[in-house]
């Protein structure tokens, strides 16, 4: 028997080092129909609570709640909150009210907060009836605040101190409130209107001695954010400062929340993946790529071609508006691709750095001046080699299959020349633009700027050829 | 003079929240010219230590060393590690060696190793002179681990238990060794050969009686990671886990040092501004933009374009190859910007989304057939209403100004069919064949596709074009 035990751990253990957690899910399931109920239970107290999540994603969902009440009580509520949306409603939906209740009461505020708002109308008034009157108020006040805001993720679940207070008198206090709180790491020393005057850590705590004032070991420069902030300027601040949590404060400046560094991270993880997708014209998903169906991948992706492409419409017109003077020369229309990519590329690297720059806080739209000054200093020597190159490699290779005359070769060369400068110009100004009208600068990036550099620059291609030409 | 005080304190405080860290600088710039330098330190002790390392970036290198100097010494070393390379070199040339030695026993030795990789060699030598035998060992195995490595960014200064030790045992353990430490937060329980056997949490501790074991109240699921594991992974782990520290073991699961989860939101914001700039075909800084010079940012972006311009003479040969078919009919070449812009975008939508996935550690080469799959029948859904919209565009729209006829409009229509499902599969398969073969997916994102995906759907819609008009 225990050498059977022991072969479980070592499979167990093997199937998570490679994330194996179909294989995992699919033992358990061989146990449960076996009814063999105690091999899955120690299964299941071997696994950390992020790894339970996965291993759940992969339960059938009519075996779900068997396996969801094996697990040992203390990690139930944990292992809730890191599980699927679709799964959370599955199970709340089977659990009697005393189940409920038990959720409830294991889960942090914020977490509770952010499952509700997944969850149909009905449910969550059956899950309400079940909270306390405080829990229920605390949760509408978190509701309340501006979408994105610190308000929304802070948690109303942290440790306050008085001044007066002794080390002793704050372990005390920590060791009586501690298990109910998202961090007992950094306290808070709050006066008695609640306003915010200092904070002091575990570690100044343990490293001080027992009669020590909080007042003279707190720091007192306290940095902290507005209910009102937007919740990714919050984790960048998180991260910059490298708290491991952040006090949110009212107008009043009363302390109200704090917004704890794991939360920071997912913040961060989301608005990373939201900003690669809209640079990518995609709708962002907040599933993980193949946990996605491929209807719902086809709807993200759909508009934002289909938007590209009738703006596409733009280029040929104006190509066929032109035609005369570009397909009178074989060059000048077999040179369209290579001025078009080029034109997207210059276009693309300006907007993405300026976009990033914008999410990480180091630009602002008050700094457009400075960028456009940048910017138009780095495309004339960008425009300036890559024009003598082109210019170099039209009459050097394209001449070997095709008709390449210096005249030619200088035309494409100048609308290049020009069409980076215009490039980076727009590429850069666009998202700054963007963030000043309060739209997200990520959404004008490279594809909707290629297609403007497109038009562009086939404008002035045509053009140049034109007057040179004739 | 009271009042004096108060009013820099209010200024401060609004610099600070509006970020205008060069006025700060600027004040401290005047005070110092009238000598008041009493009136700089008390600027200097209402800021945060990372506030201050962006003040100092706007001093003038020559007042540089007098500011640093009137720094409270317990600050000293926080600053020092926030500050610029540059700007951290020109203070070590300038220090003693008592100085020297003064910064490096306040820096935590991964840190140490962070700023040593940045100097000159004559400078790291003066500097290792001034460490003792025990600190220059362990720089030197850190420095002997492979680049990107947990190995790399760990630090080796960690509280270690014992687990026969009682919570009061490990309390004073933490009061004797934790100044020294990194965290204190998470203590890591091992046993006679060093080897890691539990976690224990501070939070654990301050909620257990004083004679608790160690061994009763230790988390023994122990999660950790090898010096060798990618540091890129490592954070990612904390990051899905919410983690304050991950334990870093040897090939004998020796415990060697931990990567806290301050050092892994680094990591992601770095490993994410990597990507950013890799899919938009620039090489990475790791400056801000606003303070990147316009010579840096015209290198990191010149090879870059004229890579992809000169492979992008494949697209004019090919034109030029097929150019009777395409030139005899004004819309087939009209239509050329509108194809090869919605191929990039198609393919860039597949590209980003699986080398995000990639990044994340969701997706992996093993997965290839299951990206395929889905990437192949999201393509073809995509596809088909793609070009009966085209067709339906091309018959409304464009007829205003061109001759469309059904025949024209079909070959249109169906090039764009293939050319997504092309771009499909080659943006999904490209980034985890990269990956396979241990190259940046990143590398191989929109640009090199876009540039493939062109030269392949040119010579498909040609050959459609020449099929069907002979």
């Amino acid at each position: 028997m225990n050498e059977e035990r022991e072969n479980i751990d070592t499979m167990i253990d093997e199937f998570i080092s490679e994330k194996n957690y179909d294989e995992i899910a699919w033992k358990i399931e061989e146990l449960l129909s076996e009814k063999n109920y105690r091999a899955v239970k120690d299964i299941l107290s071997e696994l950390n609570t992020v790894d339970l999540a996965e291993v759940f994603y992969e339960i059938e969902d009519r075996r779900l709640p068997i396996v969801y009440r094996l697990l040992p009580k203390e990690l139930a509520a944990d292992v809730f909150v890191e599980m699927d949306n679709e799964q959370q409603e599955l199970l709340l939906k089977k659990f009697n009210d005393k189940e409920i209740k038990e959720v409830l009461n294991g889960l942090f505020l914020d977490d509770t907060v952010d499952i509700l708002e997944e969850m149909p109308a009905a449910l969550v008034k059956r899950i309400l009836k079940q909270a306390d009157k405080e829990t229920r108020d605390s949760i509408n006040a978190i509701l309340s605040y501006p979408e994105d805001s610190a308000g929304t993720i802070m948690t109303t679940e942290y440790v306050s101190l008085k001044e007066n207070y002794t080390v002793t008198d704050a372990f005390e206090k920590i060791r009586r409130t501690g298990p109910d709180k998202e961090t007992i790491y950094t306290c808070y020393v709050t006066d008695k209107s609640r306003k915010l005057v200092g904070i002091v850590s575990a570690r100044t705590l343990l490293l001080s001695s027992p009669d020590d004032k909080i007042e003279d070991i707190m720091e007192t420069n306290v940095i902290s954010v507005d209910t009102h902030t937007d919740k990714e300027y919050v984790a960048r601040e998180i991260q910059r400062y490298g708290f491991l949590a952040m006090p949110v404060v009212d107008k009043e400046n009363r302390l109200v929340g704090i917004v704890t560094v794991d939360d920071a991270m997912d913040v961060l993880r989301e608005e990373n993946n939201e900003d690669f997708s809209k640079m990518s014209a995609v709708t962002p998903s907040d599933k993980p790529y193949l946990k996605t169906s491929v209807f719902k991948i086809f709807l993200n992706r759909l508009p934002w071609l289909l938007l590209l492409m009738i703006s596409a419409t733009f280029t040929g017109l104006i190509i066929s508006a032109y035609e005369d003077s570009l397909l009178a020369w074989p060059l000048l229309f077999a040179c369209v691709p290579m001025l078009m990519d080029t034109g997207g590329n210059a276009g693309s690297q300006a907007s993405v750095t300026v976009i990033r720059s914008i999410a990480l806080c180091e630009t602002y739209p008050k700094d457009a001046f400075k960028v456009i000054w940048k910017e138009l200093r780095v495309s004339v020597m960008l425009g300036a080699v890559m024009s003598i190159v082109c210019f170099g490699k039209l009459m050097l290779i394209d001449s070997l299959y095709n008709d390449v005359t210096p005249v030619l070769a200088f035309i494409v060369s100048l609308a290049l020349f020009i069409t980076i400068i215009l490039a980076k110009l727009i590429g850069s100004t666009l998202p700054l633009l963007a963030k000043k009208i309060k739209l997200d600068p990520a959404v004008v990036a490279s594809p909707f700027i290629t297609t403007i550099v497109d038009a562009l620059s086939l404008i002035i291609y045509s053009n140049i050829a034109l007057a040179m030409l004739g």
